[in-house]
């Protein structure tokens, strides 16, 4: 048992999709979130610029008395997971590494379609952990970078995306992938959409798969939280917070959230 | 005459509307163009970050030796026009300033609606500088985040864009507008499909705006280059330039522009 809280962060608000699905997955456990909103978005960061920005994030998070830490920011999970290893004992999971071998166990014909923003599909970072896993599984990464606007302004079923939705998604026609992997902890407010476009594909859902390798994670190493952990979950950003819960309102539905604003560099 | 460059800064891209409409207005102008990629976008920042980041903009372009600086982003025009002023002896003109004069000076019936991202019109900027010269201004504000990313997407004059944009003016009808001030720098790339979908109406591009006024200006103080000068435009950024580069060339058409990286902080 450990009634600590699980620690996640992510450049903004996208994470808590994540968060979300560790609240359905793992209703016992307490989150403790930060969103870094004064600095997103992260993907036009240069390497080093993501690095320090990440390690402090991480940094913030154990001073609030963590058990392990989610990179739920898909820039972040890709270009500085290796050197928050590098830097912090605590177990970090990432949600690049958890999307990515989701789709490699579920594809059958080893034909996988990618979507994301600009800077994650030009990172190439889930196509380069797909394929160090499996060199076999050809990868077809597009590029969709009008999904987040789209599921920040809360058109999540307007007519308008499902024509911008169609339009990015004839880019996998004549692919004859079996798999998509959501790669942007957005795109699973477009599920509804994306299913009716591509019927029959495997969506992989990297909100998903991070909360059920952390529930392993959790079970196996019996640090899970007690049925009776009475701890509240606490959301941290590091801009004026009023944006942040109002789109947070959207992603969590259930449960409303006020979010604190804090100060890296005071801490 | 004053062969020196015009300063001109922006949180990113979009001011390079303006470049664009000083080197049609004024060719014999060289333009020394600041982008703070890195730290883009100013619109989600708190009032004291903007200021700062507004300041160490200015400073960087008063190094290059120019002779006016011309705040292209609207956010910070907004927000650290007072500041600035009162922090530097060059003549600092504002983007939001421009295009509200050229508004109030072009409506009959004294109903005025404008269009910007959601920072834009919350902070109510145009709004202010309206209501302080004219006070019997009807002003309708309505935010319009998608077509920033729409632009960047290269969409001018798709389908989709089209569709976004009638739902998005829909909120005008009835309002009985006469002047559509577009309040981004980056919107007069869709002038042509704002014209189709409300014929008729005036439509303020504060990029056109701005450079009339830094053209009386330079004349009128005898501040003009001379026909002779042979100064190139020169582009910064504080990120890697790789995607203002791409975008650049949709903003400026006809020349290609290559932006070299520059760190704020080291100067």
């Amino acid at each position: 048992m450990n009634n600590k809280r699980i620690g996640v962060f992510d450049s903004g608000v996208g994470g808590l999709t994540v968060v979300k699905e560790l609240i359905r997955q793992l209703p016992n456990e307490s989150i403790c979130y930060l969103g870094d909103t004064a600095r997103a978005p992260y993907g036009s960061k240069t390497k080093d610029t993501i690095i320090r920005f990440s390690i402090e994030n991480v940094s913030f998070l154990l001073k609030r008395n963590v058990k392990i830490i989610v990179v739920a920011c898909n820039t972040s999970s890709a270009i500085a997971l290796d050197e928050l290893r590098k830097n912090f004992k605590i177990n970090i999971i990432g949600v690049v590494e958890a999307g990515a071998r989701a789709a490699i166990d579920i594809t059958r014909n080893k034909r996988i379609g990618i979507i994301g923003t600009r800077a994650t599909i030009e990172s190439k970072a889930y196509e380069k952990i797909i394929k160090m896993k499996d060199k076999n599984i050809k990868i077809f990464s597009y590029a969709t970078p009008l999904l987040v606007p789209l599921v920040e302004e809360g058109w999540l079923e307007e007519r308008e995306t499902e024509l911008i939705l169609r339009r990015y998604l004839k880019y996998f026609n004549g692919k004859n992938i079996d798999t998509l992997l959501l790669g942007c902890t957005h795109y699973p407010l477009l599920k509804n959409l994306i299913k009716r476009i591509m019927p029959g594909i495997n969506i992989i859902d990297s909100a998903i798969e991070i909360s059920k390798t952390i529930r392993a994670m959790l079970e196996s190493s019996g640090m899970l939280a007690s049925r009776k952990n009475n701890n509240k979950h606490e959301f941290y950003v590091t801009d004026t917070p009023d944006n942040f819960n109002k789109i947070a309102k959207m992603f969590l539905k259930e449960s409303i959230i006020s979010a604190k604003k804090i100060d890296l560099k005071k801490r």
